[in-house]
């Protein structure tokens, strides 16, 4: 068993996985009268024969420590989680080594945050922290499994940041 | 001065404008080992000369009873607002007269629930009724202005549901 610890999610660490979707910086746009700032196409979205679609996904949460020796991967799309929440999150990605995915990352959202994985990247299955686990998802609509799974020989365990 | 009541947002009576995106009846798929339900692609997404993205919205909330007389749609794209807080907000969207737009309708949503409008839905800007006013939106990236506004003569007040 090998223990990871979370650290808090930003645009560099998370950099060679794919996107954090916040309103960090000025808005792209002021629209509504001033009312409202646009934050504008923050997400790479890459999709190989298919289409972009809108898809919930309500989750039991998980609680840290958190162990588990499975990731999976989308070849032929990104993955967007948008929170529909406020709470926190986990997100477990994993560098690949060769086709198979080498020691895994952990990050903690903060509230107001979401993230895009680039087109296979290795990543956890969905890790709210809260009830309710509740995400608004954007990634391909199309024919054929999209899905490559490995499980590790070993178990890992995420702690939380000290 | 128009007065019109909000009604509770719902598949049927919005179905003229847009779907309802939202957990209701059964997942199309349980994923995850069972932990996750995958409710599929709900929503009707449609781009003229462009592609889909995801943005972010940060808007200033507003109160009921909330009087606006402008309205707004996107002729070459639908258009998703996806809460990224639990609260509910205020959906305002209007039938179309040959051009220009009719009577306002108002919807209140509960917590765990987006729209999608149709592309050239006549909608009033994003209204939610709580801080933080903070949306994941799902709408056209391309060239052009994709923007027709409208004023009415007069304005309309949204008041509470009974």
């Amino acid at each position: 068993m090998t223990r990871i610890t979370a650290e808090p999610l930003s645009p560099e660490g998370f950099a060679d996985y794919g996107q954090v979707i916040d309103c960090s910086g000025a808005p792209d746009k002021i629209i509504n009268d001033g009312r409202c700032g646009r934050y504008h196409d923050r997400a790479a979205l890459d999709f190989v024969g298919g289409r972009a679609g809108v898809s919930l996904f309500r989750s039991d949460p998980v609680a840290l420590p958190y162990s588990f020796d499975l990731v999976e991967r989308h070849p032929d799309g990104s993955q967007a989680f948008l929170p529909m929440t406020e709470h926190p999150f986990l997100v477990i990605v994993a560098p690949d080594l060769g086709g198979h995915p080498g020691r895994p990352r952990a990050f903690l959202t903060t509230p107001g945050q979401g993230i895009n994985f680039f087109r296979s990247t290795w990543h956890g299955v969905l890790t709210p922290l809260h009830e309710p686990g509740l995400f608004a998802v954007v990634d391909r609509i199309g024919i054929g499994e999209n899905l490559e799974e490995f499980r590790y020989p070993d178990r890992f365990t995420i702690d939380p940041p000290p």
